[in-house]
């Protein structure tokens, strides 16, 4: 079923308000297998509304509009609706009652201009209002469903989720079953790259991929009468997938590295404590994000000055002097000075060159050291990474907090 | 000027994202004086591209598109608007150098796809990108403009105030000038009941806020021919604005708290050594955001456990137990450990109740503790945060800030 939706609302095209309808209303219709092409917002302006809709009604077998049907002489999608269709505008006695008595009961006399809200197409469905005054409108034409609803989603929400999603899977035979892939450690195109001949020959299931900041989340989506029979669909993909992702498939759902890494951490029960450099703090502010990790954490040294690595780890100063901060062998005395000091079961330390200065010829803006005790064995590991000093901070966490998952889950 | 947007990406229109650019180009362009008459979001789709292309530059003067510039099979933005508008794509060696040195740079080997960001419609302007390796494309043909955009906000919101904002005002004579307010510990809504009378009756100047978690920017737009004149409209409603906002207002220009504050620390030389719990690191790495802050910042003590209160910072065992690890008494012990260990011109220390869970009836989730030691002065103050663990902690860490900016500007 070829869907769209339209909101109505100047307030939204000057950018006074945030259209979170649209994702909300997509989101639903995605999953109750409704293909939205299109989402259109458009002014309260007759006109141009009226070219918008002619439009939809002609591409499209659901059109939901929001927004535009409040008691003011601006609030026209009904009447647009009816004057494209060549419905009549009739009092709808149930929806006028309802509207007497919430007057009554606020004590408030309804002034004229709300009996507008009353006045539906004929042959409408109305759709009832528990928290405002204006109802929604679903109407049957020739094939087509349009249904309209207010615009505060706090009215449009409930409306949609007991009366339009009922009605929507009343109607279709169709379900749709998902399989996801959270993936950290390479990029968007990368991974593209590495399905792309799954993706060129994407029917059903259909692969879809969502970069959020150095995560990705790829989704890959079966479209079937059954849940079997999804499921038989989506295990072809699956096997392939998984082989190719390796490592960097850190989990099946889409939940953050950060969560997941923390969630580990809790339910093993192991403690752990940091020394951040080059990072300063995000792994351990990103960790702490999730409840119930301070059963876990023990501290964490934001060692930034030379000092505070002496003070606080036991970094030798000849380390220092030989080495440098940024070095491997500084990375292993601040684990070291960890373990010493906190005796928890696990331990992660980094070390780099942020910049966007700093940097020198051998020892350039975006080497890092991130490093991990665990069980006995230290390992450090050298990363060059490009970009800015925000980007190079991100990565440099979302190494080190990769290294404490593959050592939770024994990789 | 007639505009409007044309939002390209699947992920919008399955919901998986939320659509804040179209808000944010919308506010923009209507502060620069175009009239934004429809927004309109299409999946990844040429035809489909094509067919709201093709009407959008019939009836409107000016196009922002966002998204599917990037490296991947269905990002086809580009090469759409190249074929109605008869445009070939030609490599642009520039685009492509940058690609390249970006790639190498990472040493890492650019896929094959990634080339395709370098080809550009002939004729075209282009818009450098700073955070990511899509260009942006500036086309003007037959008197309309179109202009393509990288769908990330990190990548799109610098390119439009810096190169888009630029571009359009050189086109009207009308000039825009703007005060900004940056304001802290003040919600957007109560920030506009504040102003409410100044809103409603806005022509010109105009106001817009722009609500950041637990940041607001409030924009005050004038539009004259000339900056003097734009000046005496200006000046008019900032007395009555500085006013009200008080000690809410921290900045007159476009900066984060955490950036003002360690531009603040960085300019007036002070060190500064933390000890953070309930926020777990957030103020160190949100200071840490900003260059050049290895220069003041001495270390942060991230003392998740009591162990390591005690251990790192020399809070009492008997304060612990008598008063607790959340309690103004162990707060003080926190600032005067970190005096004692590390000998900062400024020392700030965070003890609470982050929550969900692990709050009492005499101690709620949400209470937390603020401290900072500066010339010889100890002072902390008692909060209470509602809302959720997310929400106490950002909170949390903004108290700390502002109280630092306080001590550094003499308040």
């Amino acid at each position: 079923m070829k869907g769209e939706i339209i909101n109505v609302g100047t307030e939204i095209l000057i950018g006074d308000i945030l259209n979170t309808n649209a994702q909300y209303i997509s989101k639903e219709l995605s999953s109750a297998g409704v293909s939205v092409f299109f989402q259109t917002t458009v002014g309260d302006n007759p006109d141009r509304l009226m070219s918008v809709l002619k439009e939809s009604v002609e591409r499209s077998d659901l059109i939901i509009l929001t927004g535009g049907l409040g008691p003011t002489q601006d609030d026209l999608t009904k009447e647009t609706v009816a004057r494209l269709l060549g419905l009549d505008m009739d009092m709808h006695t149930e929806s006028y009652d309802k509207m007497m008595s919430f007057f009554h009961k606020i004590s408030s006399k309804m002034t004229q201009n709300n009996l507008k809200q009353a006045y539906m197409p004929v042959g409408a469905h109305i759709i009832p209002n528990e928290n405002g005054t204006a109802p929604g409108v679903l109407i049957e034409h020739e094939g087509k469903v349009i249904i309209m609803l207010p615009g505060p989603p706090r009215e449009l929400v409930p409306m949609f989720r007991d009366f339009v999603m009922v009605y929507l899977q009343g109607k279709s035979q169709d379900k749709f079953f998902s399989n996801y892939y959270k993936v950290s450690g390479i990029g968007e195109s990368a991974l593209e790259d590495m399905l792309i001949d799954i993706i060129d020959n994407q029917t059903n299931p259909t692969i879809a991929t969502y970069a959020k900041p150095d995560e990705v989340l790829l989704r890959v989506t079966a479209n079937a009468k059954s849940e079997d029979e999804a499921k038989l669909l989506l295990d072809k993909t699956d096997k392939i997938i998984v082989d190719r992702l390796k490592d960097n498939l850190f989990a099946r759902e889409d939940i953050s590295l950060n969560g997941l890494v923390a969630k580990l951490l809790i339910d093993t029960s192991t403690t752990i404590s940091l020394a951040e450099s080059c990072t300063g703090g995000l792994i351990t502010s990103r960790l702490t994000e999730t409840a119930g990790i301070s059963k876990c954490l023990h501290s964490s040294i934001i060692c930034y000055s030379n000092d505070s690595k002496i003070q606080y780890l036991g970094v030798r100063k000849s380390t220092l002097e030989k080495y440098g901060a940024v070095s491997r062998e500084c990375a292993e005395e601040m684990l070291k000075g960890l373990i010493k000091n906190n005796n928890t079961d696990m331990a992660v330390a980094t070390t780099g060159i942020a910049g966007p200065t700093g940097g020198t010829e051998d020892k350039p803006v975006g080497l890092v050291y991130v490093g991990i005790a665990y069980k006995g064995n230290i390992h450090v590991e050298e990363h060059n990474i490009s970009g800015t000093r925000h980007r190079v901070q991100l990565k440099s966490a979302n190494i080190a907090l990769n290294l404490i998952r593959k050592q939770l889950i024994g990789l």
